[in-house]
């Protein structure tokens, strides 16, 4: 998996940073706002790249009204899928992803066993709810299981970008691949440090 | 995902050939005996190599008393771990990988589901029995889901050999990479017209 360190800095981000209330209150109260507090930041620093996999970008138009969204947005976040037919990954990883489903799946097999054995026992319907939690708990949280996963690590990895989200099995993986990362949560803060410097730098340059 | 090609044609094989009594009959009746019935074929044809990966090879010691195995067959039958460390796999294989296990884990769920409906209707043991067969045609079926399986494909991958397997998820993958492969039930025709043109050529380089 080949990576170029650009000159500018690069940062790659998840949909959560404007969709997950807990998280996007530092941008803005709705997805829309968070999205107009964002760009409001990130202009103001020429020294970041920003970046969204083109399929994460259409995940976010779900949750806004496509002409609520600024046209600057698209100057200042760029979507780019991962160039997928050029990028490798190594061997070894497969074998971690092969050995933690078949886990997985055994672990499903043995909550879909246990809810049989309940059945009968209390009200049908509340067994397959908890079931079904247990369930994508048991097979979805912390592993990457969908193509908007793959498409996060790939893009952080190809540009050799910070990657922000709070997904557990992104993360997993992008600590594998020696991808920097950084949550949401911490990202404003982040993103005000460079706006901070330059603004030293111009007044030391005034001085 | 690198391979050269050697200046003998190499073969990989995995343990169906030996263990699975349909399959193995074509080199004896027990899988000591299958082994020697190979190996009785293998050493009369020089211009091919035969490689197992480590841990198929651990498996198949399973099925057979370790004493009764002949030492030639080590000779022979070269034991050999791809290099994980060093072997790559295209990214776009991995998007692949993650819808199929995606699309089956949902089937898993919607298996268990009708199973806990069917609760009460009739024996538990045999619902679950019943259940656990579906859930794993549906989670497991042609798919790599071993650490084995990866072994074999990137071992064939790695010295571009033929790969012997009844597998369908190993074969599946080995489509997908180019590899070439071979029905184990094919294999001992496969072997002796090897013998044969060696003959052949004897006997035309005697005149």
């Amino acid at each position: 998996m080949k990576s170029a360190r650009p000159g500018k800095d690069r940062v790659v981000l998840d949909t959560s940073l404007f969709v997950n209330p807990e998280i996007r209150n530092d941008f803005g109260n709705t997805p829309t706002a968070a999205i107009n507090g964002f760009l409001e930041i990130a202009r103001q620093i020429p020294s970041l790249e920003f970046y969204m996999p083109s399929s994460i970008f259409r995940e976010l138009l779900n949750f806004v009204n496509e002409k609520e969204i600024p046209g600057r947005l698209l100057a200042v976040l760029h979507q780019k899928s991962p160039s997928k037919h050029e990028l490798t990954c190594p061997a070894f990883l497969l074998y971690e992803l092969i050995e933690d489903i078949r886990e997985r799946v055994n672990r499903g097999l043995r909550i879909a066993e246990k809810a049989v054995r309940t059945a009968g026992k209390s009200d049908e319907q509340d067994i397959i709810q908890g079931m079904r939690k247990n369930y994508r708990e048991a097979l979805r949280d912390g592993i990457i299981d969908s193509k908007e996963d793959v498409d996060l690590i790939l893009l952080a990895k190809e540009l050799d970008a910070l990657l922000v989200t709070v997904d557990h099995g992104v993360i997993k993986w992008a600590e594998k691949l020696g991808i920097r990362w950084l949550l949401p949560s911490k990202f404003r803060d982040y993103l005000m440090s460079f706006i901070e410097n330059e603004q030293d730098q111009n007044s030391s340059e005034g001085l």
